[in-house]
């Protein structure tokens, strides 16, 4: 049988890998337009903060151990252009722009998603920069290396945003945040965000919310970001307004597409052509706690989907649950973490949410180095059952978000999380964990 | 109505607080042996650390707030000797030890654990110490202030012996253990035992385990554990053998004893006579996943105990789940966390258990800082149910225990548990989380 992979990150490779060691006679060819393939994209923000580190530290698995040791056809540099999914082919170009076609039996679009570029005069101009693939890291890394850049401005205020304008701030460069929108973390509870936005404003950073964005023009050596009542100067100017899934070629090839135009799949990450799979960050998922279509693109679902479709196509039927909305990131000294729903996406989903803030500390009462700790939580005021949290602090904020994304995919109702024996030590948070006391006051409320 | 509750610490003060917000115009009195009410003695080790820091900084809230705020009848220094059920009578000795009876409609026994003194010549001495009250503390503290300790010796390996071993590292204090049993940690998979074993040793700790102790005995200014083959010298001992309930007049007064001599309660904390309850650490516990009667005293479960026997006695029945046997601690810079069942503990509530343990990073792959994270899970090969689990590693142990904690109260399966969406980022896990590795390899082995 003949697997085609059409794109070598994340899902592909972890698909590709899979499939030979369930069926080690299997043809599995994997097609990657660019030269890289099998790396962490989410550690470029920290590679970059470094200048002493090689971006090429954040290749996984290099293509020829893939080739030589697993014995898989990997081609870089191999684009694809169109998919017939009557003839059962695919079609592109190789590195040297001759044409190819390739028969396949099974397929997976692993074409992951590109960062957007905001529709303004000016992003073409040289260090005007995005971050989602290796290379742009590395033409990141670079134009650092080659210019002086002690100013950045960075578009959007997203967690890619955060993380970079971190790692900027370690190479003591000069950051000036800006957005369209008003709202600064628009899923977050206004009070946990308010947290996380002292911090970076803490660490010399401006940010600059509710500002809309002309153009980026050049000026002498620096660029301007224009507003329309502002402008800010850099030597480099990062967007970081999201992503859109690389679903072109599934769209043309006739294949259902779900939200934000990802690939739809089913729980076996099958589209809507039975011989065609789709996985990574051009493919959607079911959320646990509203049950329907979401597209939130991240690592854990891309590798988790990759090993499902090899799984499945190497006939072991795997049915993925899906996804919980559990997204962590790190910005300065605080740990953001959120799972499940926000109160907006709970109405929209038609919950009638009910939400706590409560402020706590990080550890016992009397134990030293204590630091607050601020936990949201949301529940179903007709079902009883926990819809989301986040929680946001300097400790314990990401691996206890762990906790309430279990209860998530359980289906479980507030007042059994509230019951839930999850430990203590003086060093490690009050008696009644941060979380109980939340689903406490939550159930009260509700 | 007359609610009178004997002990006035985690469960005791719990249920009178709560009693009084419940129902302002109940009778609540507590009757407390010590002076001592509402401390944090789990707290007590990190006192202990800091010469510096009194003991009296852990009393959560001092006994005149609970008198004149709160309105609780609270009586110190009164010994409860006898309970009468058919008269519904208490009897005990005030300060001055004068008889009391006391009628109650409704009682809660609260009167916690003591700490178990060997049953060996020389225990009387000065210098031999224990820890369990904060009375034990003071006199701890009191001791290495007037005496020059230079060296100690512990009886015991638990998780007490080694938060004081820890403590009295911080002090500067030679540290030597000494147990009977020849296996650390029993209920701890050997090969996280052994990281918790070398950590403790890299501390300038001595552990000397599988010896049987004779005596001890005064040695001029020091005193000698005299074992059958070993004979260990220090200004202090401290004996750290483990716990037992206070459950003499409960027996006393007829009512059921349940695991290691604990009272018996169901799941509204009744005993077995109707007006009188049982919570804190002199009461036994279902535990989740074998549904049985356990005996595991810990601060979260007295406190939850004692709101819910509030919430009963005051008109609002409300049932406890049980508990997950969660228990974590930290000693040196290790976490130490555990959850469920061991393979032994599994074993004999008649699982068929399958046991996995993974050593992963416990960050991204190229994210700077990396430690060893150790993850051992269990699960039950006829149900498919996970049935526990326990990290040890430098970060992230302890918050991450939660997770598996909540799926045992969902009785869910490892598959189920496996597919969990845990989060992502580079400064806190690989991108598949170790309990997701575990779970996955566990699967496997099922």
């Amino acid at each position: 049988m003949k697997f085609v992979i059409i794109g070598g990150d994340a899902a592909g490779m972890s698909a590709a890998s899979r499939a030979k060691r369930n069926a080690p006679d299997m043809e599995v060819t994997v097609l990657e337009q660019s030269r890289d393939v099998s790396y962490s994209a989410c550690n470029m923000p920290y590679n970059i903060a470094d200048p002493d580190r090689e971006m090429e530290d954040l290749v996984v698995r290099h293509a020829h151990v893939f080739r030589e040791k697993q014995g898989i056809d990997l081609r870089t540099g191999h684009r694809v252009d169109r998919i017939d999914p009557a003839a059962k082919t695919v079609t592109g170009r190789d590195p040297e722009e001759r044409e190819f076609t390739l028969p396949y039996d099974r397929l997976l679009i692993a074409t992951g998603a590109s960062a957007v570029i905001p529709p303004i005069p000016g992003t073409d101009l040289p260090g005007v920069m995005a971050l989602k693939s290796l290379e742009q890291g590395r033409r990141i890394k670079a134009f650092m290396a080659a210019r002086n850049v002690r100013r950045a401005v960075i578009i959007g205020m997203g967690y890619i945003a955060l993380e970079m304008c971190e790692a900027l701030r370690k190479r003591d460069v000069a950051v000036k945040m800006v957005k369209p929108r008003p709202v600064f973390l628009p899923w977050m509870n206004p009070d946990l965000a308010a947290v996380v936005r002292e911090t970076v404003e803490k660490n010399g950073v401006e940010m600059h919310a509710g500002h809309e964005i002309k153009a980026i023009e050049a000026a002498g050596d620096a660029l301007r970001v224009v507003c329309t009542d502002l402008t800010l100067e850099g030597e480099m100017v990062l967007a970081a307004v999201g992503v859109r899934p690389n679903s072109g070629i599934a769209k043309e090839a006739g294949l259902d597409l779900g939200p934000s135009d990802a690939v739809a799949v089913d729980r076996t990450l099958r589209t809507s052509d039975d011989d065609i799979y789709a996985a990574g960050d051009c493919a959607d998922a079911f959320h646990v706690v509203t049950g329907k279509r979401v597209w939130i693109p991240l690592a854990l679902r891309a590798n988790r989907g990759g090993w499902a479709v090899a799984d499945n196509v190497t006939g072991k039927r795997v049915e993925l649950q899906g996804i919980a909305g559990s997204a962590v990131f790190k910005v300065f000294d605080l740990e953001v973490a959120r799972t499940g729903l926000s109160v907006a996406e709970a109405e929209k989903a038609g919950f009638d949410p009910v939400e706590v803030r409560v402020t706590t500390r990080s550890r016992a009462h009397s134990y030293p180095g204590n630091t607050k700790l601020y936990v949201q939580m949301v529940g179903d005021r007709s079902s009883g059952r926990l819809l989301g949290s986040q929680i946001v602090g300097r400790e314990g904020a990401v691996h206890r978000i762990k906790a309430p994304a279990v209860a998530l995919h359980q289906g479980m109702t507030v007042e059994a999380f509230s019951q839930c024996d999850l430990a203590y030590a003086p060093p490690f948070s009050p008696a009644w964990d941060p979380l109980l006391t939340a689903a406490i006051q939550l159930l009260k409320k509700m």
